[in-house]
């Protein structure tokens, strides 16, 4: 039983290992990321970094530090800071419809934090979760490291396929199986651009009641619509029973807050406050972020969605322009993310050193599926890179896709 | 196998929820916590809100925002901001002889984040875990949530009795169990306040490497000594193989910060990258802390021990002054916690409640142990309240542990 190597006193890592970290890749998913600026990077869901509300922050920090240090720098409540849940939930009912209470709120370290929340409440190894597919790269993760068996249903142009997701629940229930939850991104989903019509939103509330597991709608992008009347978020459509409704400030007032939060039914928001053994989220940046969002986030949203709007269309534009014959890709009417798909022969995986090697990064379709789906498609975020980089950038992905597609024809 | 209840379309949570959520307090573990502010606290490891260095933070975080705004307010890497991970790395060298490198080291929100990510990456449900009794109640339900069966290791005046750690050891071995950590909290440990000697600390040492497990060794109070010289942690007697090193900025630059750190051996290290799926830990707090904890951190350090040490002995004469003949307590060289034994018959979780109608709390012993045990001791916790309060709230404490007496001695 002793598993000490006699070489150098190391133990035997994988006799100590969790199956959760047995087989994980031995690397992180986002390291050396101020590198991004040295390429035309349309890889990340990062926002523009010449927007982020720098010195409004400061201004925010100081007078929040200056009327009351004593609690922005001392441990927090589990849940969160008070006052930016009031100030969250004063811009859920404006902008998004929303009536919740705290009782129904917690604060996490953004959006992923409330998704592994909500995986250590739900999900024992070999549970099963649904999610759509395509579908975020880090749910994808999140759910492989929890050991959830993914049942994945397919996205169209409107969105979640509600057929597709029936007949899955139909035949989990048939086998004895009960799903945890069903993982949808309702508004310019990430990474297909595509938003889930009103209609099919309430299908997705009636399936979930009917099946007797709950909703986790990823909402992160809700404010960054550039086109089209907003939609009910599926929360809106509940009466709080069945959904669970994630948002963040990531891509408002800035990623490097880390705050993000959950809406769910509050016997669910206990269980996570009681897993969450963490002093409080970021109760510093909390603070922070309440002292800054009444005055400033609308505003700050409406410049937001200029300057996405113009990106989205520079993109497109170069899409048309450069892109082989037999390409296709969504027109987002909000977000950061086009879904190209390419003509057959083409393996997004394999292109992308050449890319990187010419200065450009996307992210492979593969990584967006939790199967071996997507080697023909790739993610393009336009919230990242300049306005004047786009074009080159697209121009050089566009080139060696047609390099693969005219190897392919010769072989 | 519909769990659909037909009154209220909701689902039945209990068939949704994972084993770590089912038998959970349907309660946060920090609730209302600008609350204590009203009351004589000697409840939590909570700094002292008077020394918080609320102008110092404000100035860092308006330079931070002007110098480099567009990366404190994006994305960072996984492991955690660099200029924080350098900061830091040059201050475990000067002050605890730790070298280490990037590699070794992952920033996180707060230890409390440090010790779920270790838990996540070693212990399956009904996994072994090896701990000190008494010992921090966050461990203690963190160990709950992930289903680890605790085995406890008494502490005594000269920290963790090495003597029972090996007898435990053996019995595992002899059972065929492989214990996934040691935890030990090595100076001014909490909740009893007590230091694990050099010796001890050596031998845990050597018994990890011979039972080929790995040690969590928790020094969030280091740099917090009253007197005495400093002892290495054992992460410095280790050629770095076998001990995890976790600390944390909570009891120094202010615990709303929520930066905390874990060094520990490259290959632990990446697993934790790879499960730690958050965006980067709070990049906007961790620029702040890198900007001012080279110029900033050893002279607040400094006023800090002058002030604890101060409430330390106020509160130690208190104890003296007030407590029933029979009660013995600790003397601890630094920290924050002096830890209570009452003579038989009295039952600190039935006192709490007296005790918080005349305005003062404390933390009943029986929340600092795994099993059941710890019912006639309490922490106390001397950080927070001010010096000309403690007296009064000792006075009160030791009434009730009078009374308690005089009923035990009647009945």
């Amino acid at each position: 039983m002793v598993q000490t190597s006699s070489a150098d006193a190391s133990p035997n890592l994988r006799a100590l290992l969790s199956r959760r970290a047995l087989d994980l890749p031995d690397a992180p998913r986002l390291d050396n990321t101020e590198d991004v600026a040295t390429r035309i990077s349309f890889v990340y869901g990062f926002p523009d970094p010449e927007s982020l509300p720098a010195a409004e922050v400061a201004a925010a920090a100081a007078s929040v530090l200056e009327k009351n240090g004593r609690w922005a720098l001392q441990y927090g409540d589990t849940a969160g800071y008070r006052g930016l849940m009031e100030a969250l939930l004063a811009k859920l009912e404006r902008d998004q419809g929303i009536t919740a209470g705290r009782e129904n709120m917690i604060v996490t370290a953004g959006g992923s934090q409330a998704m592994q929340l909500v995986l250590d409440a739900l999900v024992d190894w070999g549970d099963t979760v649904i999610t759509e597919a395509p579908t975020w790269l880090g749910a994808v993760q999140a759910f492989r490291n929890v050991g959830a068996e993914v049942v994945s249903v397919p996205v169209d142009g409107q969105g979640t396929d509600t057929g597709a997701l029936e007949r899955a629940l139909v035949r989990l229930r048939d086998a004895g199986i009960q799903p945890k939850l069903i993982y949808v991104i309702s508004n310019f989903q990430n990474p297909s651009g595509i938003s889930t019509s009103v209609e099919r939103r309430r299908r997705i509330l009636e399936l979930a009641r009917e099946h007797g597991t709950l909703i986790l709608e990823d909402d992160a992008y809700f404010d960054l619509r550039y086109e089209g009347a907003s939609l009910p978020p599926i929360y809106a459509l509940d009466d709080g029973a069945s959904t669970m409704y994630l948002g963040t400030l990531s891509k408002t007032m800035g990623a490097g807050m880390r705050l993000g939060w959950l809406l769910a039914p509050p016997a669910v928001i206990g269980r996570l406050t009681a897993l969450k053994i963490d002093g409080g989220t970021n109760v510093f940046g909390a603070h922070v972020a309440a002292e800054w969002l009444p005055d400033h986030l609308d505003a700050h949203v409406r410049e937001l969605r200029e300057i996405y709007r113009r990106r989205r269309d520079v993109m497109l534009a170069s899409l048309e322009r450069h892109m082989p014959a037999g390409t296709t890709w969504t027109r987002p009417e909000g977000g950061f993310f086009v879904w190209v798909t390419l003509p057959p022969g083409v393996d997004t995986t394999r292109m992308l050193p050449q890319a990187c090697e010419r200065g450009v990064e996307y992210l492979p379709g593969a990584t967006c599926y939790a199967d071996e789906r997507g080697r023909d498609q790739l993610r393009l975020s336009f919230s990242f890179a300049a306005d004047d980089t786009i074009d080159a950038g697209i121009g050089i992905i566009a080139e060696i896709a047609k390099g693969e597609l005219s190897e392919a024809g010769r072989s």
